[in-house]
């Protein structure tokens, strides 16, 4: 793209004033990094007038607004509805400006009105205790992106404009945000955006050439090489650059209007005639220096255009009269006075150039969690799996899921508004049932000669996002549940750790939005973690990982929830709440291939109610007078389970039990919701004490056999009755390519593990027990000849010994 | 780069010995996927000799040995020593049959020989129980990389790389690899690799179009947009394509012969001449179909050239006669009658074209863990800060640790082994001292009028490797350790979980890697978690995150360390250990800013030998009759600690509960290695339950400050006596922008917070109990309105109250 055509409808004195709004939002930068009192210096600087300690971010901040203000133009003249995503959010003090500046600011937080009092509360809350944090975050308004771990600005941006069709959201990418590979991955954008249906994201690399305390390798490189990088990953490139502001805004005005009309095109096109590939989209490369319109000179070193301006660009102002004269000459050379009038009111002609109402980018409805729509979710009853007899209907658990998605899709197909995000694996979870409804998305051609098209199921308009990237899958997502639609990630359970810090972040958000009134509740980011680490045992160790579920377990209770459906019906009942529910992170964790099935549809909701329940017809509490729907005897022993292999595993070790010592009273417990574990105050779901006591007792030993790291369930358990009676058997780290019988045995939590254990824990001589261990022991015997010992017999891969009989 | 001109030195006849050379790995491949018996096919092939089960990755294999087979002869006409990545590392079996061809293989498990007995065994032992993985992994001759998460194979080559200026890693990179961020951000490797004394890396971008189920996006991209991106990055690529082998064979040796001698041209011209700017290094793109050489088609689909080729391409072959058959032709086209002799032995004409002894790539030094150096660590006396009076000196806590990295710098000058890797807070970190000694590496040019050449210690030569990619700098730190080389990884604590799942699947390859006797031991992956969660006060909630000591925990005990050193000596001698130690992956934590000093240098040693000390100077034992050296009377109330705010804060209550109640006995402990409280079957740190008690009582009351999520803890107690007794505070994520006192107050681990949870625990009337309690209470509302309610005064960070005076 080239640029240096003549800007629509600008005269000089248009860009005198967009020049002038800019110098309004920086000088409300410096004053909230620097002031406490006389926001606009209508009195000679005193150190009584500095904050006693100075945060903020500098460096970024011109460039920020910079952009704002333009954007601010081209709304003004296109009345295009924007969404703004700040990457250098750490720029936090110029976006508060600039919402402050266009009115949207002192509508949401009225106690920082658009007048001499607002404004010194403006300039006294930013990075102060009791005020705002010094980041773009959930409190920022119009942001759907927090500016602290950097990588996801794109690729939020990306997700936002999807199934948007009038939406552009332009996207500011900090040349340090730029070195990092998630940022990196998602410039492949436009292989994925549909310009026909989806809306347009314009992103603007703003290169300044240094980071915290060193350059940027892009900003070292040369305008063509880093144009021909986005031009090599679709775009169409742009590139304007400059120290001087008069030839910057008409250069940046231009880039934005042939951006814009750029994008329009591309879409009245693809709307008209048919998406023929992708689109080449426009994207801004912006130069300017770093900390532009800041000290030149600091001390003797040079602080504009260098890293040295990247936070606090004059320290000690207190203490220290040359930078506190040196505050004051830079802030009152932007001539506060020209730009607030009397009452503190921005000067009418600079509030002319903010956008109407609901087109300020501080007001859009995108980013305050859009519209809020409903998801439908089809009646379950036409997915259910037969449960009965228990145990023998075996089932891939996941393919009715897919099933459901599948009607998901159908039933929002006139308002498109859900998304599966997959890094290639759709088929492989078992919910290719989907691509009845649609197709993978991908704009590029279909190859001559494949099947692409067709029987492939990829498609410029297909709605399954397919990408090898769990960042690009998540962050997607996360731009599309934060503008109010609805979606869910499907993922290898050990790979899922890629995008853990992203989990962790997006947690936070949460926490932090739900606190928010003026924010409306967003859909929940749904996890589903298909291919378990207990059935990688053909893909061996380094696929076998179940640590997401301990990183989401240490969040807070406030958002997180962890599902481990024990078979497909319950995997259903999981799946309709989770994609009902809002504002949280739903980690679901379940395996895809075929497994015995226990429970009607009906069970699977009472128990999913519940979230952990007595299975009474897999223990024996009714033999020895306890009530049909569950526990009421006293059990010599709770064998607890929380996942599919898990409960496969206490099922046959309750059966061994029970068949080989008929005195003994059992229970099994299946939990489902890992949270009800935990006292209530350490998460909301947390079951009361008399619950939990009537689920495993106060004081019987309790052996469980736990989906993930076997020592990650102590911490749920502290605070309950002697927590020391649990002997949790789960993953150990052990793995390898070998049985899926063999894994249970390598990490200790066979059915013959669990029988030992419950034994060793009893400490009683029951009629028959000795006989049990030395059963066991035998069995785990064969078991390591069968694999170790027989190596010139190939074991065929029986799964599990046998099956025992369930009622 | 272009290519098609001649190749140096070969014959028709030597591409043909080329590709049944490449015919004999490809048919080595297809029989470890299908056959236990018969690995030659001297028979008819029966269902018999097909394995039970089967698994195994076809479609990436036959390009995988197509470039080994091509840097086979690379290397025997250049002897230069090349190190080969398989990125994508599920194409085990290709590899496997490549080093078996080699003879390495054999060479290092004898069982597997090279003759008919030996190839049943090669074919019998894949991906079979009790045999190897399907994936490239540490069992792999000559492999640093695992084929299992993507990502990370081209940071890996680089790593590699640094420092080996002989070495030539071969890096090949999948197209679906090609789609994940870490992957994307490994492109800008030219930028920091100095070909003055670095070794190259050659990217081998192997685009087949498809990954599991779908096409990829490069794989849909011209060659010339393709071309472009790796051009923009400032590499000098060339694509080879084709779906003939003759010619492909040409282009390929062609390529590779040109990319060599680039290679030379590049490190002589740097060697003799300098470094000016980045060398412009050679890259191959190699199209070929997907499954190449396998069936064109199966039951009517096409398989060849299709993402069906990437598995398994004949299914369910025992039972379908038709594809027995199939596979038996598929086979025999290879015609294995001509690849190997009677005696099964790979025919002399084909065994002619592996390279020499250690050159063969299964051989590779570079690939078993280096050389096996030593780092010299400085004494550490130079380096201690003074400590008494106790916690009246206040230290930046990492500085030190600069210094001491500084002379490591300066003593590994002359054999440069060592490496520093952070985002870019080397500075921040307080690690600065390292520029000292040497530079920030980054191979662009120097800006005309900064000041980078001098003042902001930027130049090629650096060693200290600063990109903001916590997957690069981790990466490549992974690829350094893996040659035999020394190294930290120093990043935010918070932004440390972007890469944890690399940290996963490091600890994964250590611990497998550490079995095999062959390999030597590598240093371990040290991470410097410094910017804590206790410390972001002033970046808000976004910056506090403790994950990834949970992520750590979890991991197996034979690898995993996690120290919390609570001031500078501390950290000396921690680091000191870590340098030293091998096929570890430590994790320490501890914040950069000023803080209480506690221990001498003696004192730091012994209580680092230790792991937990009591602290007898912080409480009272002594004068109940205590021995100087320790506990011995019983103490009231024990207050442990963890890290370094967790440690001031408990040091803080251990005063006030003596000063108000001086009838009390109380003892802290302090543990500066977390695997200590573990009992010794969960971690080899693990107290004896005698040293346990020693420290922390069978029964007493333990209120316990951790650095860390609080819950995480008790997953390290379980199996300790009566672990319901311990309390423990900790990051109960809660944070904003605030005062660091506030953040210890909203996390309720404040010294107030702990002496009334002592209070509140040891339920008993002491003398002056009541009033302390609402002493503590008052404090807590004052400061409370300090923080909240006085906001139109705006708060001095005074970080603490007050700081007790220690003896």
């Amino acid at each position: 793209m080239e640029t240096g055509t003549p800007v629509t409808g600008a005269s000089a004195e248009d860009f005198e004033l967009l020049n002038r709004y800019w110098s309004a939002a920086n000088y409300l930068t410096v004053a909230q990094i620097y002031l406490q009192e006389n926001p606009l210096l209508r009195e000679p600087l005193l150190p009584r007038h500095i904050k006693p300690r100075l945060l903020g971010h500098w460096g970024t901040s011109p460039g920020l607004s910079l952009i704002y203000a333009h954007l601010n133009r081209l709304i003004r003249r296109t009345s295009a509805e924007v969404l703004f995503v700040a990457g250098p959010g750490h720029g936090g003090p110029a976006v508060v400006a600039n919402v402050y500046l266009e009115g949207t600011y002192s509508e949401i937080y009225p106690k920082v009105g658009m007048d001499l009092q607002g404004l010194r509360r403006l300039v006294r809350q930013f990075s102060t205790p009791g005020g705002i944090a010094s980041h773009v975050g959930p409190a920022t308004p119009g942001s759907i992106h927090e500016g602290g771990e950097l990588g996801y600005s794109l690729m939020h941006a990306t997700g936002a404009a999807m199934d948007n069709p009038g939406l552009i959201v332009a996207c500011v990418i900090g040349d340090g945000e730029a070195e990092t590979g998630p940022l990196e991955a998602s410039w492949k954008a436009p292989s994925f955006l549909n310009p026909a249906r989806d809306g347009a994201v314009l992103p603007i690399l703003h290169l300044n050439g240094y980071k915290i305390s060193g350059p940027t390798v892009l900003g070292r490189k040369s305008d063509e090489d880093v144009e021909a990088l986005l031009s090599a990953h679709g775009w169409d490139p742009v590139t304007v650059s400059g120290e001087g502001p008069v030839l910057v805004h008409r250069a940046l005005a231009s880039a934005m209007d042939e951006s814009y009309g750029r994008i329009r095109e591309l879409q009245s096109t693809a709307r008209s005639q048919g998406v023929h590939g992708p689109a080449r989209w426009p994207a801004i490369i912006l130069r300017t220096p770093k900390g532009w319109s800041g000290p030149a000179m600091v001390d003797g070193l040079p602080v504009e255009g260098t890293f040295r301006s990247h936070q606090v660009p004059l320290a000690d102002v207190r203490e220290n009269p040359e930078h506190l004269a040196q505050l004051e000459a830079w802030m009152r050379s932007y001539q506060p006075e020209t730009l607030f009038d009397d009452a503190g009111r921005l000067v009418s002609e600079l509030a002319a150039l903010v956008p109407e109402g609901s087109l300020r980018m501080g007001a859009a409805r995108a980013g305050r969690g859009g519209t809020g729509t409903v998801l439908e979710i089809p009646g379950l009853e036409q997915y259910a799996v037969p449960a009965a007899p228990r145990g023998s209907v075996v089932h891939e658990t996941t393919r009715p899921l897919g099933e459901l998605l599948r009607d998901v899709y159908i039933a929002t197909a006139p308002d498109p508004r859900f998304r599966l995000f997959c890094p290639d694996e759709t088929n492989s979870n078992r919910l290719g049932a989907v691509f009845e409804a649609t197709d993978r998305c991908l704009l590029e051609p279909a190859r001559a000669g494949d099947h692409a098209a067709t029987e492939d199921h990829v498609s410029p308009g297909g709605r399954v996002m397919e990408v090898l990237s769990e960042h690009l899958c998540q962050g997607w997502l996360e731009g599309y549940l934060l503008t109010g639609r609805h979606g869910l990630f499907a993922s290898y359970e050990a790979f899922a750790m890629v995008s853990a810090s992203m989990t962790v972040q997006h947690a936070k958000w949460l926490q932090h939005a739900r606190e928010l009134e003026w924010r409306a509740p967003v859909p929940s980011l749904n996890i589903l973690l298909t291919s378990t680490c207990w059935r990688n045992d053909h893909n061996g160790f380094s696929h076998q990982g179940p640590g997401l579920i301990d990183t989401v377990l240490s969040l807070s209770g406030t958002v997180t929830r962890v599902y481990l459906p024990p078979d497909a019906n319950t995997l259903l009942v999981t799946a309709d709440h989770i994609l009902r529910s809002k504002d949280y992170v739903n980690l679901v964790v379940v395996d895809k291939q075929p497994h015995p099935q226990y429970l009607t549809l009906e069970e699977a909701r009472r128990h999913a109610e519940a979230g952990a329940s007595i299975w009474s017809w897999a223990g024996n509490e009714q033999s020895f007078g306890g009530e049909p729907d569950g526990a009421r005897a006293v059990p010599d022993v709770v064998l607890a389970c929380a996942g599919d292999i898990p409960t496969q595993e206490t099922l046959a070790a309750a059966w061994l039990l029970q068949e080989h010592l008929p005195g003994l009273v059992v229970r099994v417990v299946n939990v489902m919701d890992a949270m009800v574990l935990p006292p209530r105050d350490a998460h909301p779901h947390g079951l009361s004490s008399e619950k939990f006591e009537e689920l495993f007792t106060a004081d019987r030993e309790v052996i469980m056999a736990w989906h993930g790291y076997a020592r990650a369930l102590h911490q749920l358990l502290h605070g309950r009755p002697r927590p020391e009676r649990f002997h949790v058997r789960g993953y150990n780290e052990q793995g390898t390519t070998t049985t899926p019988f063999d894994m249970v045995v390598l990490n200790k939590m066979s059915r013959y593990h669990l029988v030992l254990e419950a034994l060793r824990r009893i400490h009683r001589q029951v009629g028959g027990a000795d006989e049990l261990v030395d059963f066991c022991r035998r069995q785990l015997d064969a078991h390591a000849r069968y694999i170790r010992e027989h190596f010139e017999d190939l074991p065929e891969i029986r799964d599990w010994s046998w099956t025992p009989h369930l009622p």
